[in-house]
C-alpha cells in the first residue's frame, strides 16, 4: 500500500478479503465508512475504496503481504487487544487515529468482527490452554486393576490367557455357518479348560464356584460376544435350568455332559406370541398315566418356541417350558427336558426346527424356532424340583399357586440377570478403551498457527466420553455388589435381590447401549469400520436390553417391588402410613430444602458425598411416594388397577431408575471408601464425583420442579461437571488401561 | 373351608398363597392377626392357623376352589371395594365382622395388599380402559400423502414404481462382493431411467431439475441405503463436484458419461489424518509449466485418501482435493479430476487403491483408500471455476484468500447436506412404519381375565414412539423448507442457507439415529432379526451423523454463524448492542414471565401455538445472547479465542440446537396452516402440538432455570404430552401409512 499512513487500514482489508463470512452488504458498510472519514483526502479515500472493490480483488500475493505486515507489527506486543490497536501500531506516527477511534470501533461492530478473535489470525504460534492438555499418569494403573478384579483376579487371569491364544483370533467370515462353527469350537476349548462347568456342583464334575462363573462370563466378554452368549446358553441357561429346576436324577444324568459340551442344549421358554408375558405360554405337556410319559405339543403356529439359542444347529436337548396338563386340567407352566436331535445331528421325530437367520448381531449364535408335534418323553424328564406327578398320576407341589410356582421357578434363574449386565459392562469397557485411546491420539483442528490438538482436549468430546467412563466404574462396583448379594442370599431377601438383579440388568445394558453409541460417533469414520470393533460391540449388545427380560418390562417389575415394599413398611401405621411418611419426608426435606442449601454452589458442598447421597435418596423417596399416592388416587377414583398402572407407567420407570441410581451411588461411595492406595483413591474420588454430579445434572429438571435445588445450583452443577471432565482428561487413558483388556481382544487398529 | 363363618378369611388365604410377593415374615404377621381375634374360639383359630402353615400348603384344588368361591361372591356386586368387603360378602350373616374391621384393614396394610388392586384378581373379565384403545381412521390417508409429496408426487411415484420391480429384491448375500455388484447393477437401472442425471443441465443430457433430484434421493431411501449412498456418490458427489467446481469443458467432457454411469467416479476429499479439518489436507498437485501438467502426490501414508465411496471397485476417475503448488508456493486446496482405473478396471500407474473392508453398514458401497505416487494429469483436469493457472503458469482466482476460496468451493457442494438428511428422514419413516404397525398388532399382557392388549396401548410404549412420529413429520416439513430455500437461494443468503443445511443435516440424522434405536427396542426380539430390516436401517444410517460433515463439528459451525449474525445485527448500536439486546429481550420476556404466564396450565394456553413459538424464540435468543456474552467475557479476561470457544463448546451446541428447533417448529406451524382438508388439519394439529410440547418437555430444565416456566407448568406439560400420545394412538397406524412406503421396500414380515 503506497501511502504509509494508510497502512492503518490494512487489517480491515485483510479481514474483509480473507473472512469467509462477509457479504456484499458488509462491503457497502465498509465503503460508507471510508467515505465518512474526514481526516482523509479525496485521493486517499479513492485509494482505499479501490481496495474494497468487489470486482477488483487484491492478488493473492498482496493478501499474503498484508498478513505478513500485520504479523510483524504485533509481534511481541501483548498490549494489542483489538483491530484498532493493530491499526495504530501499523500507522505509527504517520496518522493520528484518535479522531476516528470510535468510528473505527463502530465499524468493527457493524462487521461483526470480534477484535480479540480476529487477532488470533495474526498470532503465528498461539500458545493455547486447550492444546496443552495431555495424557499423564497420576496413579499406578495396576493398583486400580487389582482393586477392580479383587479376589477374582486368578480366574480373570486364566480366562484372559485362554482367549488370548491364537485359536481365538476373531472370525472374519461373514458366512454365518462358518461363524457359528467357530464359536462352537471356541466353546469346546473353554469346556475343555473346565470353565463351562464352573458353577455346577463338584459332585457332578463341576467347579462348585458360582462367583467364578460370573467372572468368567464377564471376562469372556472382552472377546467376541457371540461366544459369551453361546457359552451362556449352554452352561448358564441350559445347564442351570437343569440344576435349578431339576433334581438329583437329572444332575447325575446330564450335568457332566452339559459341562463338557458333549450334550449341547437349549433353554426354550419364549414363544412367538409370548415373549415378555411368559405366563401365557401355550405349549402343552400332557401327562399320560398309562405309559408314564408326557406328550409335548405346539398347539398352533404362534406357540412355536422362538429365538432359541443353540437350536438352529447344535442343540441336542432342550429345557422346554410348557403347560402341564393332567386329565384335561391345566397345572400351569412347568419345565421338561426334551430331545431335539440325535448325536449325528438329525432332528428327532415330531420336532421341527427353523432358523432365525441373520440377525443384527450375535451371528455366531444359532438361534432357531422349535415346534413339537406330539413328541413323547418319559416321565422322568420333568424337571421336578418344584412340582411333580406322583405315582398315582396326581399333580404335587409344595407351592399350590401355579402363578407363584412359576415365578419361584423363574426366580431360581436370576443368575442370568447377573451374567448379562456383567457382560454388558465388559463391552462398555472395551468400547471406552477404544474410543478414549483413539481420542487421545487423534488430532483435528488447532489454534491458528499451532499444531492440531487431540480431540479429547475438546470440552464437548470430554463431555461425550468421560461421564460414561465414570458411569462404567460405577456400574462395575454396583454389579460386584449385586453378585455378592446373590451369592449370600437368604430366603427372605430373594424378592429384593430379584428386583435388584432385574433393575441392574436394565441399568447396565441401557448404559452400554448409550456408551457404545457415543463411542461410535466419537471415533468418526474410523468408528464405522468393522476392524475397529465398535460395530460388533454395539450390534451384539443391542439385544441385551431385550433378552433375559425386556428392560422396560423389568423396570416395571422393579417399581412394583418398590411399591410393595413401601406399602409394607408403612402398613403398620395403617392407612395414615403414607401420609405420615410424606410428612416425615417433607420434614427432612425441609432442612435440605432451606434457601441456603437449595442455593449452595460452593465446590465444597457440591463435591460432598453427603450432599449427593441426600439428593439421590430424596429423589428416590419422593418419586416412590408420589407414584404410590397417584395410583391410590386413580384407583380410589374408580379406575381399574390395571389402567391405573398404565396411566403412571412413565412414573414407574422413574421409580425404578431413582432406586437404581441410589444403589449405584452408594456402591461407588463404598468402593472409594474401601480402596487403600492414596493415588488410586484420589482419582476414583474424582470419577465418583463425576458420576454423582452428572446424574444430578441429568435429573436437574426434577430437582428444580421439586424445589430441592434452585437454578443457581443446577447451573453450578453443570459447571463443575465440565471442570471434572477437564481435570480427569489427563488420566482418562490410564483409567481405561486399568480395565486391563487383552490387546488381542481389543484388536482395534485405532486403539493401539 | 368347613366352618361357614370362617369363609370370611378365604380371600386372605387365597392372596397369601397365590401372591408371589409375600414372605415368611408376612406369614407370621398373619398368624399374629389370627391369634389376636377374640371373636373366634380357640378351635376356630387353630383351624385358621392350619391354613397358613407354611409347611402344609393347601392343595392346588383347594386354592382353585377358594378362587371360585370368591369370584362367585363378588359377581356383579359393584359395591365391593376391598378385601374386607369380600370377607363380609362371603361370611354372610354367619359372622359379624364389624368388631374386627379395623384390625382387618390394618392387616391388609401390613401385608402391603392394595385392596382394589387385589380385587382385580377376582374379576373374571375385566373391562379395561387400556384394552379398549384401538386403531381407527379419522382422516383420509391419501390426503395427507398428497400433502407430504406436494408437487414432487409424479417423480416420487416414478421412483417408487422402479424400486418396486422384481430386480430390486433385496440382496440377502452377506458376501460384500456380491452385494457391491448388486448395488452397482441397481444404480445402472436408475441411470437408464434417467434418474441419476436429473440435476445436470439439459445441455449435457441431464434433467435440469435439482428439486426432483432431491426427491429421488429421498424416495430411493425407502429401499436399500447402500443403493442411495452409491447413487449419491456417483451422481451427487462425483457428478456435482464436476458441475460445481468445473467449467464448460468439463461438463462437455464428463457429465453425460457420469449421468449414464458409463464413467463411475469418486469424490476424494478426506484423508486419513484429515477428516473434519479438511483445510489441513496434505495431498499435493504440483504444477509443471514445461509440459502443462499437474503431478498428484500423496506425501505420506496418513495423507492417503480414505473412506472414498466407489473407490475400492468401480471408480474410474475421481475429483481429488489437493493443495496446488506452483514454484514451491502453496496456493491452498483445489480440485482435480484424476483417473484411477481404465475401462477394464485396471488401476492406473501410480495409483494404489485399498479396500476399507467390512463396515457397520452400507456394505453395498465399495469404500476404499487411494494413494498417488506422482500421478501426472493434464492441465485441463483442474476444476477451474474458482481458481486456475493461466497461460503464463501463474495462479489466478477471483477469490484471493485461499481459505475463503476453499470454503466457497465447499459451499457449492451444500446439496449433499440436503440429500443426506432427506435420506435419513425416509429411513426414520420406514423404521416408524415397521415399529408402529407391529406395536398395533403385537399383544402382550392384559387385564386379569381379559385378553392381551396391543403393546401400543401401553402409555410407555406410546411415549417411546409417538413423539418420534411427530418429530418425523416436523423434520419432513423443515427439510422441504430447506430445499426450497436452497433452490431459490440468492447470493447474500448463502451463508445462512449453508448454516441451515449443516444444522438440519445434524438435526435430521441425529433424530433418525434415536428413532431407529427406539424402533429396534420397541419391537423386542423381532426388531433384532435382519428380516425385519431395522438392522439395516439402523446400521446404514449410523454413519449419517458423521459423513457429509460430522454433526458435532457442523453444529459448531451453525453456532458460529448464529453468533456472527447476532454480532452484525447489534453492531450498529455499538458495543452497547448486546446490552441493549439483552435488555430488550428481558423486557419482552418479562411479559411472558409474569407470574400468571409462568404458571398457566390450562389446556388452551398449553396448546396455543403462540405460546410455543414465544417459548422457542425466547430460548433461542437467550441462549445465543448468553453464549455471546460468555465468550466475550472469557476473551476480555485474557483467554485465547480458541480456548474460549472450547470452554463454551457445550453451549455452542445448544445455540445451534435451539435455533434449529425454532426453525422446525415454525415450519410445522406453517404446514398446519397451509393444509386445507379439515380432518387432515385436525390430526396434523395434534401431531404438531405433540412435537412442540415434547420439545418443551425435553428442554424443561432450561425453562425452569431461566424462570420462563414454573414447576406447575412443566408438570402440566408432561401430563398433556401423555394425553396427546393417548389421543393420537388410534391414528398412529394411519399416520405412518400416509408415508406411503412401497410394501416391497418395507418388506419386514412384522409390518404386514
Ligand atoms: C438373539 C436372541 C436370543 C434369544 N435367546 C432366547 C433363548 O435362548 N431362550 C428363550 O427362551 N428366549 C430367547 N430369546 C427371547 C427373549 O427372551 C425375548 O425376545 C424377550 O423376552 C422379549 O420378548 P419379545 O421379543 O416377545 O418382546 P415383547 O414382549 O413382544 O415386547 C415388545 C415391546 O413391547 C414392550 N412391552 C411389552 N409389554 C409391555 C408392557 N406391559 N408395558 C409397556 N411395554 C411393554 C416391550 O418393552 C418391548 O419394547 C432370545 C431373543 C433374541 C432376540
Ligand atoms: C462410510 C463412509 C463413507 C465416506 N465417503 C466419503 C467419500 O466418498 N469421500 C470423502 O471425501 N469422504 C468420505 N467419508 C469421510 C467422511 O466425510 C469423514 O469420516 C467425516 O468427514 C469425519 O471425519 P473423520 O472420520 O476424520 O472424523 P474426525 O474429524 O476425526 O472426528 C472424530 C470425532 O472428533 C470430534 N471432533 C472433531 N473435531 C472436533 C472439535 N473441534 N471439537 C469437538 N469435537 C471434535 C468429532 O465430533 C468426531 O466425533 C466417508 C466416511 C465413511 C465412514
Amino acid at each position: 500500500m503506497k501511502p504509509a499512513k494508510l497502512q492503518a487500514f490494512t487489517p480491515l482489508f485483510y479481514l474483509v478479503w480473507s473472512d469467509d463470512l462477509l457479504t456484499q452488504k458488509e462491503f457497502s458498510t465498509l465503503k460508507e465508512f471510508i467515505n465518512s472519514l474526514n481526516v482523509l483526502s479525496q485521493e486517499e479515500k479513492e485509494y482505499l475504496l479501490s481496495k474494497v472493490d468487489i470486482s477488483n480483488p487484491p492478488s493473492r500475493n498482496e493478501l499474503t503481504q498484508w498478513k505478513l505486515d500485520i504479523e510483524k507489527s504485533i509481534q511481541d506486543k501483548s498490549s494489542i487487544k483489538s483491530i484498532f490497536d493493530i491499526a495504530e501500531a501499523l500507522s505509527g506516527s504517520d496518522l493520528d487515529l484518535t479522531p476516528i477511534e470510535s468510528d473505527f470501533i463502530k465499524l468493527e461492530n457493524d462487521l461483526g468482527i470480534l477484535g480479540e478473535e480476529a487477532l488470533q489470525n495474526f498470532k503465528t504460534k498461539a500458545d493455547s490452554f486447550t492444546a496443552n492438555s495431555h495424557t499423564t499418569s497420576n496413579f499406578d494403573i495396576q493398583k486400580i486393576t487389582e482393586f477392580l478384579d479383587g479376589k477374582e483376579a486368578p480366574i480373570i487371569k486364566k480366562v484372559k490367557s485362554v482367549i488370548s491364544r491364537p485359536e481365538f483370533a476373531y472370525e472374519t467370515s461373514t458366512d454365518i455357518n462358518v461363524f457359528r462353527q467357530t464359536v462352537y469350537n471356541w466353546c469346546k476349548i473353554l469346556a475343555d479348560e473346565n470353565l463351562g462347568n464352573m458353577a455346577y456342583p463338584k459332585e457332578y464334575g463341576g467347579g462348585g464356584n458360582v462367583e467364578d462363573y460370573f467372572a468368567i462370563m464377564e471376562t469372556l466378554s472382552y472377546h467376541d460376544l457371540s461366544l459369551v452368549i453361546k457359552f451362556g446358553v449352554q452352561f448358564g441357561l441350559w445347564g442351570m435350568s437343569v440344576q435349578s429346576l431339576g433334581t438329583e436324577k437329572h444332575y447325575a444324568k446330564y450335568l457332566k455332559d452339559i459341562g463338557s459340551l458333549k450334550l449341547p442344549g437349549c433353554f426354550a421358554m419364549t414363544e412367538t406370541h409370548h415373549g415378555s408375558n411368559v405366563k401365557g405360554l401355550e405349549t402343552t405337556a400332557t401327562y399320560n398315566h398309562s405309559d408314564q410319559t408326557f406328550t409335548i405339543h405346539t398347539p398352533n403356529k404362534n406357540a412355536q418356541k422362538e429365538y432359541i439359542g443353540n437350536a438352529a444347529v447344535h442343540g441336542q436337548m432342550a429345557t422346554v417350558f410348557a403347560k402341564l396338563v393332567i386329565d384335561d386340567h391345566d397345572y400351569g407352566v412347568n419345565a421338561f427336558v426334551v430331545p431335539l436331535r440325535d448325536t449325528d445331528g438329525n432332528t428327532v421325530k415330531g420336532v421341527t426346527i427353523g432358523d432365525c437367520g441373520h440377525k443384527m448381531g450375535l451371528n455366531g449364535v444359532d438361534n432357531g424356532t422349535i415346534s413339537f408335534d406330539n413328541v413323547v418323553i418319559p416321565k422322568e424328564n420333568m424337571l421336578d424340583r418344584f412340582a411333580s406327578v406322583n405315582d398315582k398320576g396326581e399333580f404335587e407341589s409344595p407351592i399350590p399357586s401355579d402363578n407363584r410356582r412359576f415365578f419361584t421357578m423363574l426366580g431360581t434363574l436370576v443368575g442370568g440377570r447377573i451374567g448379562i449386565p456383567r457382560s454388558a459392562l465388559a463391552a462398555a469397557k472395551s468400547g471406552l478403551t477404544i474410543a478414549i485411546r483413539y481420542s487421545d491420539q487423534r488430532r483435528q483442528f488447532g489454534p491458528e498457527g499451532g499444531s492440531e490438538v487431540p480431540i479429547l482436549n475438546y470440552r464437548m468430546h470430554q463431555r461425550r466420553l468421560l461421564p460414561h467412563l465414570a458411569k462404567t466404574y460405577a456400574v462395575h462396583f454396583a454389579l460386584q455388589y449385586l453378585t455378592k448379594r446373590f451369592l449370600n442370599k437368604k430366603e427372605e431377601e430373594m424378592q429384593e435381590i430379584e428386583a435388584l438383579a432385574a433393575g441392574m440388568k436394565s441399568y447396565s445394558t441401557w448404559s452400554t447401549r448409550d456408551i457404545l453409541q457415543e463411542c461410535r460417533e466419537a471415533c468418526g469414520g474410523k468408528g464405522y469400520l468393522s476392524e475397529n470393533r465398535i460395530d460388533a460391540l454395539k450390534n451384539d449388545t443391542e439385544i441385551y436390553t431385550t433378552f433375559e427380560g425386556d428392560n422396560t418390562v423389568l423396570m416395571q417389575l422393579v417399581a412394583k417391588n418398590r411399591l410393595s415394599e413401601f406399602r409394607k413398611s408403612f402398613g403398620e401405621m395403617g392407612s395414615l402410613g403414607i401420609i405420615n411418611y410424606v410428612y416425615e419426608n417433607a420434614k427432612t426435606a425441609i432442612t435440605e430444602k432451606n434457601p441456603i442449601a437449595t442455593r449452595r454452589t460452593d465446590d465444597e458442598h457440591l463435591l460432598d458425598k453427603e450432599f449427593h447421597l441426600q439428593a439421590f435418596v430424596h429423589r428416590e423417596k419422593t418419586i416412590l411416594a408420589s407414584a404410590a399416592r397417584r395410583i391410590k388416587k386413580l384407583v380410589d377414583g374408580g379406575l381399574e388397577a390395571y389402567d391405573a398402572f398404565n396411566v403412571v407407567q412413565h412414573q414407574m420407570i422413574d421409580v425404578a431408575q431413582a432406586y437404581l441410581e441410589r444403589i449405584v451411588l452408594e456402591q461407588f461411595q463404598e468402593a472409594v471408601k474401601t480402596i487403600e492406595d492414596e493415588n488410586s483413591k484420589q482419582i476414583l474420588t474424582k470419577l465418583y464425583q463425576l458420576y454423582a454430579l452428572s446424574q444430578i445434572e441429568k435429573n436437574k429438571a426434577w430437582y428444580l420442579e421439586d424445589g430441592y435445588m434452585e437454578a443457581v445450583k443446577t447451573k453450578a452443577v453443570r459447571k463443575i461437571v465440565n471442570q471434572l471432565c477437564w481435570d480427569i482428561r489427563p488420566d482418562a487413558v490410564a483409567l481405561v488401561n486399568a480395565f486391563d483388556i487383552p490387546e488381542s481382544c481389543l484388536a482395534a487398529p485405532i486403539a493401539v
